[in-house]
């Protein structure tokens, strides 16, 4: 199932996306699990970042190709860092160049997002805690790295977008990863490739940090990281998953 | 006023108190504003964390004597880093030290609740988008600094404890500021000795960080920060804000 939030004549609401003859459509959900009556054609909707979560908890250096590009070290267990709920933007909206920032980049990662409360989870029964997957963009103030700790670096507004659905029925090994900077291919990977795997990403975090359904976590980003500026369009594909598209823009949104 | 919520009879509600000839009672906030009828005594009922922020952001190195005991640098602009909301716990919460930290340290701060959308704050308007002030305490797993990012340092389940309220009408300045580790008076300041005040500080965090109604800005520990172990109790408390005391354990607790 494919899980949407979604606003449709200025109201937000919770829905699944169906095939139909004349293309895909919304269908709502009620209570959260059982399909309702068809909202719209998803074409008529407007997508939102398709969960609202409260906590953010992402891995670097966790692909041996971004490790060797970096020439960082070889991680001993996964990098964890925190983004905040403010950065998160849904498919479609603007991420935010600062005008006081000199290289904001991209970085496409698998999210997974948390459906049952996760509390020292193990690697065997981490995957029955997640909801499913979607496409995030670990956006990066580049030189806000120096400032030691990555708050502005990773938590200004917008700099989490996430989209464009929930895919529940994937699992999160062997899926091919693609940036796209317009049309021109920038990152490149399989999931398989992750040093530290999604259910062993899970069991390390959930060791000290419960995490609730909706919770987000972004499983890092392989080589091919780099600036981009506004004017320019990123696409995060994941396959079997979906395609997040976001445009760049100097402005900074008023959501 | 003082905003408290709470727990009563199993229910979560939202109230304020008000001193009465037998003692404190806690009064229901209908609609968050106008006060309803008494729930209860305030001995009766037990206190929650007085808000639940979904981004909660803290300044370090704000206290002369804390820059000068630790040898670090004089900042130049505040150093901003993150908490998770999953790190929030009430008043009377325990703390959980885990067995796998070997210096768990208390940090005694005061608290400002955000009150209205805050975004591109200027020091002149910044507390009008103020609700109120609590006490706070920055658990951090010293040992843990160590991983680059402070995540687990600073995120760790019940590494936040809020409260006992949110005092809405004393100002943030002038505030003498004491944390007690049982009896003892470990830290002892004053809110008028943080290198950049509140106002300056929202400014700075809002010019790219959009805070929202309930979030909460910790703004830096003075002198005096130490270690604590379980069965340890610990109390900071802020002149005409109150008072947050929080055991030390050696259990994660479920919540």
């Amino acid at each position: 199932m494919r899980i949407v939030r979604y606003e449709l004549e200025g109201r937000a609401g919770l829905g699944c996306v169906e095939p139909g003859d004349s293309g895909d459509f919304v269908r709502a959900l009620r209570e959260r699990t059982s399909p309702g009556e068809v909202a719209a054609r998803l074409d008529e909707v407007r997508l939102l970042a398709p969960c609202e979560p409260r906590t953010i908890v992402c891995v670097g250096s966790n692909y041996p190709c971004q490790v060797a590009e970096k020439g960082r070290p070889w991680p001993e267990q996964p990098a964890l860092f925190l983004k905040a709920p403010n950065a998160v933007v849904g498919p479609g909206e603007p991420v935010w160049h600062p005008a006081d920032v000199d290289r904001l980049e991209y970085e496409g990662e698998l999210a997974v997002v948390i459906g049952a409360v996760a509390r020292d989870l193990t690697p065997e029964n981490a995957m029955s805690h997640v909801l499913g997957l979607t496409c995030a963009n670990d956006v990066t103030a580049h030189d806000w790295r120096a400032d030691g700790q990555w708050t502005r670096a990773k938590s200004a507004d917008t700099f989490c977008p996430l989209g464009p659905w929930i895919e529940t029925d994937v699992a999160a090994g062997g899926r091919a990863l693609v940036t796209r900077l317009g049309p021109r291919t920038v990152q490149s990977s399989d999931t398989d490739q992750m040093i530290f795997s999604v259910p062993r990403v899970l069991a390390h975090i959930t060791r000290w940090i419960t995490l609730r359904p909706g919770d987000v976590v972004l499983t890092g980003s392989p080589a091919g990281v780099g600036p981009m500026v506004p004017g320019d369009e990123v696409t995060v594909e994941i396959e079997g998953v979906g395609a997040l598209t976001n445009p760049v823009s100097a402005d900074r949104p008023r959501s």
